[in-house]
């Protein structure tokens, strides 16, 4: 039986969304392992919507899961369909959205709130023993959820946003772009991806790492 | 001196702009090898807005240029303001919008128009023997805006649109998704991807040869 990976988007395009680099190349790297993928999104309004040539917010509203199906190419559903039972690994790609949407940890830091069925997934996955695997700042959302399991993560070296990860329970360890951190324990992978960058082949290596050691893990 | 690659993108999503995977892997595959990449688009509404969940079109209104810039995380200019002099190959990911922003061939088969600067970009280009790149339904675009040059492209094996670019005065040759075919007379490299798929590892592999292809050419 081949492995299913559920991948988490949190709409489409860097400034309110799922980074799309980051989403593409972790599908990239799941295909080339011969896994199945089943993407997901929460079914909600963004918290905003950036237009992304001016890098000004525009008066419209977007869905999360309708954008983040650009992303699946229209193969996506609601993550409240989703339970651990389905998958045997969960990645969540970085970009804004994974702190505006997925949580709000871009608006209100450590005192942030999860989405709840993010935060029952993710419990779900954790729970199960199943590997979840975090890109760029999506790992301050996974620690935020997992406070009680004291997660070891990366988002790179960015001191404020490391300290926050210490705050809301969590233990950052610094990583290079090019690199991946695991924390055994609790089965959670994390790189820096686009928190560091500077470009997509460089945030390109730890990805294909990451979505390797998550799919080694299953 | 390093090889700027032009990037030309038609809108964020496969139903209604540029589609994500095979513009991601052409901008990986351009930053491994080493060469500046300068994106670009037309400053335009977009046809029309396609919701991706439902495949329904949805009542808004959405710019290509701000759209596109969501894969380009920002860094892109209107197309209008880019010239064969400051490229040095230039290359199109498919996509709906690719035929229906860059030119209205989905919606006027043979008989489309195509963008005024889309057209005059692709004539400097050619003219100034530098190679252009096409993926997917995107060389209809091409071979529609060069048709004085007898232009000899893949779109894979769809026969009705193999027909349109015999009608459009350019010839269809048959390839499959892990290859390209190359018109050495116009210096034009073309790859099936999504228009055969199945997969994102499998038009990878097509992308990375024409991305390759289309930098030795320079």
């Amino acid at each position: 039986m081949s492995k299913t990976i559920g991948v988490l988007l949190a709409g489409c395009g860097v400034f309110d969304g799922a980074e799309i680099h980051e989403a593409v190349l972790t599908l990239l790297f799941l295909d080339r392992a011969g896994v199945a993928v089943r993407c997901m999104a929460p079914d909600m309004d963004q918290l905003h919507v950036i237009d992304h040539l001016s890098q000004q917010e525009a008066d419209e509203k977007r869905n999360v899961l309708v954008e983040s199906a650009r992303i699946a190419r229209g193969e996506i559903q609601d993550i409240a369909e989703v339970h651990a039972t389905d998958i045997d690994a969960l990645i969540v790609p970085g970009g804004f959205g994974a702190a505006k949407n997925l949580s709000d940890f871009a608006v209100k830091g450590p005192e942030c709130t999860v989405h709840a069925e993010v935060q029952r997934l993710l419990t779900e996955m954790v729970d199960a023993g199943k590997p979840i695997g975090a890109i760029c700042i999506a790992p301050a959302t996974v620690v935020r959820s997992l406070a009680d399991r004291s997660p070891k993560v990366t988002i790179g070296n960015d001191v404020g946003t490391a300290a926050a990860i210490g705050t809301m329970g969590g233990e950052h360890v610094d990583c290079s772009v090019a690199d991946i951190y695991v924390d055994e324990k609790n089965r959670i992978v994390t790189t820096p991806a686009y928190m560091l960058g500077p470009g997509i082949k460089d945030v390109a290596i730890g990805i294909e790492k990451l979505v390797d050691k998550v799919v080694s893990l299953c």
